[in-house]
């Protein structure tokens, strides 16, 4: 499987709102997932983290909508674009702006790195 | 001068049209430039050659209109959208939708890596 045929199922399975089971197909088990945020997001390392981290925010975020632009490719890298409509656990309905630059490297995913463009109260 | 504000001001030149002042203005002297694709325009290394290279493109596309999004910022790099309507000299008018990862390091762009994501034709 190429980056690009990795990259096309990989956003095929977002857009479809299949999110989680992107990530359990295609994470390599020592996936490292970076947030540009300090403290304990910032860098988690290992396939049972990133599944912790994406079960937290899952179950702190109520997801309205989600768009997924892409994949855009570079040899063994691709962007994904996410723009999400949520409401985080006790606070206003929001709109997020990120992108995710995806690393892949003998078929699976080895690196997700997500950039914030903006937030927005809806 | 930090990247997030570097991205902020590099993007809003490239909305307004400028995009070769963008690259003037906060290209390194020793900026790289990667392509996805093969050949000579796979990787440019200074400043003279990604001059050239710009020049070599706007010589060889008109370009109706350009949309830019972002920029999505992460530590020392961001990620601009590009939209582009363009008509390739001798080819028919068609749609680019391309991002950019940008690299910063002392206050310039040390290097910029394009993804495709896809090309139509208008």
């Amino acid at each position: 499987m190429t980056t690009q045929e990795l990259a096309q199922a990989f956003t095929q399975l977002c857009r479809d709102g299949e999110l989680d089971e992107a990530g359990r197909r295609y994470w390599s088990d020592d996936i490292v997932s970076c947030e540009p945020m300090e403290g304990a997001m910032a860098e988690i390392r290992g396939r049972a983290g990133v599944e912790q981290k994406g079960q937290w925010w899952y179950a702190n975020h109520e997801v309205h909508k989600v768009e997924v632009g892409g994949p855009y490719v570079h040899g063994n890298q691709f962007v994904v674009r996410f723009t999400m409509d949520v409401t985080p656990k006790g606070q206003a309905r929001m709109s997020m702006d990120e992108v995710g630059l995806y690393s892949v490297k003998n078929g699976k995913i080895v690196e997700e790195r997500f950039f914030f463009g903006g937030r927005a109260s809806a």
